[in-house]
C-alpha cells in the first residue's frame, strides 16, 4: 500500500570528481529521490505512509542495492526486472568548479524499454513524484494513478529539447513542478526565472520550484514567493543525485504530514535542501547511508539560523 | 562633520541594455553609494551620522549632480573638482542575461590623478567606505581617518589581477570585505566560496560579504553564516550601481544604529539588498530617486516573508 509513488530511473553509475571516483555504483533518480523520501515516511509494513518505487533494472543490477532500499522500508515491488539486457549506465565527471555534470556515457539498457506499470497497491498513491523519465511515460503513469492529491514533476534539458510538448502536457496535469534553474531559462525562453515561473504558474501548477544548486530554491506561487538558502558546504565531494535526495526529501516530507499548503511546502524545501546537502558530501549513496533523522533535524536548525535577520 | 566617509568614483555613464539606454548619465560607485546611505543617514547641517563624499569631478560635470547629493543631505566638501580635465567617463552594455556589464570604454579623464584628500571634517569619521578605487589609493585613505569603528572595502577583478598584493595589505586593515561572487573565487583561487571566505577570514576582516547578484548576497563570520534571499525583479532596466547602492545602504544603516554587531550586519545586508532592489528598476539613480523610507520598509518586510518557514 504504497502511499508515495516515486517513478523513474535505477542505475549504475560511474561518476568522477575532482575529489574521487566510483564505477558501477548505485544510482538513479528513483534511487536518491526514494532513499531520501525514506527519512521521512514509514515502513512496508505500514499500512499508509509507505513509499514504493517504479522502475526497472537489468540481469546484472547487484541484489543488494534492492537490500538496502528494503531496508529503509522501502517498497520495491514496482521494481521490474527485465533479464533481457543490463540496466541504465551513466558516466559522467565533473569539472573543478562542480557546478555541472559533464555526462560521458549513457547506457540506456533495459532502461530504452521500460514501459512504468504500477501494482495495484500503489494505484490509491496520494503522493507521486515523477523523476525524469520521458514525459510520455510520466502521462502514461498519471493515467494509472487514482486520485493523487499532489503530483511533483522533474524532467530535464533534453526533454525540453524533444519533446516540448508533451511536456508542457504533463506539466499541465501536475501540482508542483520542478526545474533547475537552466532548465527554466530554456523551457520558458527568459533569462529572468520571476518570469519564467510565472509562465509556468499559468499552465497549471500551483507551485514552482526552481533549484539553484549552491544558490539555494526558489518557490513560486500565486502571489507569493520563498527563497530557501543552500547549506554552506566547504567539501562538496560528488553533486549527483542531489537533485532527486532534494525532490524525494521535499515530497516524503509532505506525504508524512499529508499536507500540500505553501506553508509546509516551504519547510519541505528546507528538509529538500538538508538531505541534497548530506548527499553532495560522499558518492553515491554513501552519506545518505550514514545519517539519522537527528542529523538532518540538527542541520534544519542551521537552516533556520542561517536565514534569521 | 562626517560620521560616515565614502570614497570613490563620481561619473558620467553611458549605458546601454535590452530595455533601454542613457547617455552621460550621473554614475560611479561613490555617487551610488552615498545617495544609496542617506536614506539611512542625517542631513549635514547635523552634528553627527552624516555622510560625506570624497572624489574628484571634471570640469564638464553638471552642477546639478553635486545638488542632488546636497538636497540629500550628503556633504559633499570632499568632493574636488579639477578644472584640468573632464570627468571619468563609463560606457558598458549588458546583454539579454543581464549578469555582467561589458566595459565599451573607460575615460578615467581628471580621475587618473585623483589623490584622495579627506577635508578635517571628515577625519574623526567611524565609518568609512572604501568604495571601487586603486588598493593604494585606499590605503591613502586609512591613513587619514582617525579612529574608525568600521572600514567596509569593495574592489574589482582589475585590481586583483594588476594589485594583488596591496590590495591583500588594504585587506588586512578592514572590518568588513565585500566582494562579488566571481572576485572571491579569483582572489583566493578557489571555486568554493566557503572556502574563499574562510581564507579571507584568516588575513583580518570580522566579515566577508559576498554579492551574488540575482542569487542574493552571504555573510561569513567566525563560525557563523547568514544567507540573504534576492528580491524577485520581473523587470530588471539596468543593474549599473546595484553593488555601491548595496554598500551604501548596509553602511549607512550601520552608521545610523552606531554598531557593528552581527545581528544589524545582518539587517543590513537587507537593506542593502532592498535598495540594490530598486535600483535596478531604472537607469542611473532614476528609481532611488523616487522611493522615501516607507517604501523601503515595506520592501524590507516582504524579504522577511521571502524567507519565511
Amino acid at each position: 500500500m504504497a502511499n508515495l509513488v516515486i517513478v523513474g530511473s535505477l542505475a549504475l553509475d560511474t561518476v568522477k570528481t575532482p575529489f574521487g571516483q566510483v564505477r558501477d555504483a548505485l544510482g538513479g533518480a528513483a534511487t536518491y529521490a526514494s532513499y531520501s523520501a525514506s527519512f521521512f515516511t514509514k515502513p512496508a509494513t505500514a499500512t499508509t505512509g509507505v513509499v514504493g518505487v517504479v522502475g526497472v533494472v537489468g540481469n546484472d543490477f547487484p541484489k543488494q542495492h534492492l537490500q538496502l532500499l528494503q531496508q529503509r522500508g522501502i517498497d520495491t515491488s514496482g521494481v521490474s526486472v527485465d533479464k533481457t539486457g543490463n540496466t541504465f549506465r551513466w558516466e559522467g565527471c565533473y569539472e573543478y568548479d562542480m557546478n555541472e555534470a559533464k555526462t560521458v556515457m549513457t547506457e540506456l539498457g533495459v532502461f530504452a524499454n521500460f514501459r512504468p506499470q504500477l501494482p495495484d497497491s500503489y494505484k490509491s498513491a496520494e503522493y507521486v513524484f515523477l523523476a525524469n523519465i520521458d514525459p510520455e511515460l510520466q502521462l502514461k503513469v498519471l493515467k494509472q494513478v487514482r486520485k493523487p492529491k499532489l503530483v511533483l514533476l522533474d524532467t530535464m534539458n533534453y526533454w525540453i529539447q524533444n519533446k516540448k510538448q508533451l511536456l508542457l502536457d504533463v506539466i499541465k496535469k501536475v501540482d508542483v513542478l520542478l526545474l533547475n534553474d537552466s532548465e527554466a531559462r530554456q523551457l520558458f525562453e527568459t533569462p529572468n526565472l520571476v518570469k519564467a515561473a510565472a509562465t509556468a504558474l499559468k499552465l497549471g501548477p500551483k507551485y514552482i520550484i526552481i533549484k539553484k544548486g549552491e544558490h539555494g530554491a526558489l518557490l513560486f506561487s500565486d502571489g507569493n514567493h520563498f527563497s530557501a538558502p543552500s547549506y554552506p558546504l566547504e567539501a562538496i565531494k560528488d553533486p549527483t543525485g542531489c537533485g532527486d535526495s532534494f525532490a524525494g526529501a521535499l515530497i516524503g516530507y509532505l506525504a508524512s504530514k499529508n499536507s500540500s499548503s505553501e506553508k509546509e511546502i516551504r519547510k519541505a524545501i528546507i528538509y529538500g535542501s538538508v538531505v541534497a546537502s548530506f548527499n553532495a558530501e560522499d558518492f553515491s549513496l554513501e552519506r545518505m547511508k550514514h545519517i539519522a533523522a537527528e542529523d538532518i533535524e540538527k542541520r534544519y536548525e542551521e537552516f533556520e539560523r542561517i536565514r534569521e535577520f
